[in-house]
């Protein structure tokens, strides 16, 4: 197959890497991104070529940095659904919303796009241990997918991550650890171990191929809306590398002149007790701060520092989008609710965007004419110990006594 | 949309009854399947009509018994993945080994499938509450489903059902309740409670609709394998409904000119202490006795008497087939094994058909030269508390000391 994979590049510094050979950061400490041959592939490829292909991450291999087929890792991933939730747009005035369902992928999270085509990559580079931090759902994408590719993996974990995600990752035969604190406590952990190990550490932006994996997102939202795509695309901003990866997904397909038309906007949905990102972004800046004593219980928005926080902030303001919070109750409420009249149980991550998409209609910063797509990065089921309500026990055996 | 739903018919008996009537079993006590006027159906569709929609289960819809395309309830469901799981192959002395991953459905599991259909056309009936006794899985499907359609619910397990399984079925707002043994003495409930209160039962088998939701996994393998279907198909045996509603996609697309050539051999696959089907298979009977003291970590296929245990005993022996039991030891080998090997955290039921597959080539059943897919009906993130090893604290938070 014909690659059209070009380099890597820094988006602040604009140094160009050889993306042939393992790459982390830039130099001067930024995410690298992955440049391809748009002209050239615009020119040989068309939307009717990837269209005739099953469903699924790879029927945009030509877009994807994977060049060898048998390192193009199957599990199934992507092709995830789209499907309306008319209920919820009545009570919020709203006449068109949308969610595109994550928790269809592997391992039941958006995690397994960035693991299918990182550890593809990784393995079509030769690497032999792969090292991450987690809040643990990326944890136990990535250990699935190194499974597939008979590639070392090491995760690490907050020890309060999810119990489910501790299990996956475990299952799938990865060294699986965890720490006391928050993801950056395990980061640190991660790090000092690949540098004394020589591990490939592949943290969220620390390697350049995890966001080429999460851009399908994007290239299957504009499959799916063909030609029409929503107005506003809300996405739960944790390490940002959706939110980054579509936006990047979107300007590409506009590059090589497959999308017309207004881009989306962009919103990003942070959490009350930890919203770096809208901080930074209502007070103006171009970059984050660290965000002090880290509260959520939608563990995968649990990010006090995000290495990509300025890419999130750029995909945001040039798409004329905008960043807010949710409070924990007002996630806990709408994730309730959506599964009682939607029959959609989504994570809490997900329904902190439905609980903002409320938040949007009420100050008017989206109208009732605007169409709206929620991004529900994972399924619900896997976040019930959150759940509070249990069945109840017949003593009798019986529901007529 | 035109209809091709003709009428229903027992599969005994051959009575006939009017479709656009609830309808639970014959009076014959026999479960009623449905009939599509197929002669119509090919000479007014292709195959290109379906490939042409959005992969999913309502692609199918002219085979499908629901009329109304607002009754089509959809949370992404079907479409689900087919991957080769080539190192087991290899050590099974297989060429080729393929599972189709149903737990990337909606509610991880292949219930999703039933639940749509069967739901839809009960709300296209005019339905209010439906009732139904369930290992879990369906009742958290049908949960998922009628809370979408609006229709009200009751669910009732065993006391030791999934706990994921009991806590989404509350979480979709069903009705849910334990009982004290096993799911015989939660359909025993259902039955009295439909019977004093009006409620409509959907148990197993006892309303029509469920085998045609269900019957879409067979019409995909037919897709997916393009006019080159599996030589055998393994599937983990309860209620049985998939194997009977694959064999009744196979037969009706074959009416239809559809398909040619030989059909895949189907293999039901049981626990050692749950085998009611093997039992009768083995002993060459048409039906099966009611299994003393069932016994299997396997929830889903811990059903010691199936209505529908003639017709998966039909199935078996007109294709060819067979029946064979595994042990929980086991099935939880195969488990863990596939997740350490392939990247795939099937379901214990899925893995029983994994351990089968190994126990088929051992006898010389099964050839080297034979495709062979395994049908996986569930996530194995929904039975994380089966698994035994655990995550290791890193006390001193660090790897390196």
């Amino acid at each position: 197959m014909a690659t059209y994979l070009k380099e890597l590049y820094c988006p602040k510094c604009n140094t160009t890497y050889d993306a042939y050979r393992p790459q982390n950061l830039c130099e001067c400490g930024t995410p690298l991104l992955v440049r391809y041959d748009l002209e050239r592939l615009a020119g040989e490829v068309t939307p009717q070529v990837w269209r005739k292909r099953p469903e699924g991450l790879w029927r945009y291999r030509e877009l994807l940095p994977v060049i060898r087929e048998e390192n193009m890792l199957s599990l199934g991933e992507g092709g995830t659904p789209v499907y309306s939730l008319d209920k919820v747009a009545g009570e919020y005035g709203l006449k068109k919303l949308f969610l595109k369902d994550e928790g269809t992928n592997p391992t039941g999270t958006f995690k397994a796009r960035g693991a299918a085509v990182g550890v593809g990559r990784a393995k079509e580079l030769g690497l032999k241990t792969l090292a991450m931090p987690t809040a643990g759902n990326a944890g136990a994408a990535w250990a699935a997918y190194t499974s597939r590719a008979g590639i070392k993996m090491v995760v690490v974990m907050p020890e309060d991550a999810p119990l489910t995600t501790q299990a996956e990752s475990v299952a799938y035969g990865a060294d699986t650890y965890l720490v006391k604190g928050l993801i950056s406590d395990a980061g640190k952990a991660v790090r000092e171990a690949c540098a004394k190990y020589g591990w490939f550490e592949v943290a969220t932006l620390k390697e350049p191929y995890r966001i080429e994996g999460k851009k399908t997102m994007g290239l299957e939202i504009w499959e799916q809306f063909e030609g029409n795509l929503p107005d506003v695309v809300l996405y739960p901003t944790g390490g940002g590398v959706g939110i980054i990866g579509m936006w990047k997904a979107f300007n590409e397909l506009k590059d090589m002149g497959w999308l017309k038309g207004p881009l989306p906007k962009m919103v990003a949905v942070q959490a009350e007790g930890c919203a770096p990102i809208v901080k930074a972004y209502k007070e103006g800046k171009d970059k984050a701060e660290f965000f002090q004593g880290a509260q959520t219980i939608a563990a995968g928005i649990r990010v006090p520092s995000a290495l990509g926080d300025f890419l999130v902030l750029e995909a945001v303001r040039k798409s004329g989008g905008t960043a807010l919070t949710v409070t924990d109750e007002e996630i806990l409420s709408a994730w309730s609710h959506l599964a009682k009249t939607e029959g959609a149980l989504i994570c809490p991550e997900g329904a902190a965007c439905v609980a903002a998409t409320k938040k949007l209609r009420e100050t008017g910063l989206v109208s009732s004419e605007e169409s709206v797509l929620i991004l529900n990065t994972g399924a619900g089921m896997k976040y019930t110990e959150l759940l509070k309500e249990k069945a109840k026990l017949l003593e009798t055996g019986s529901l007529v006594d």
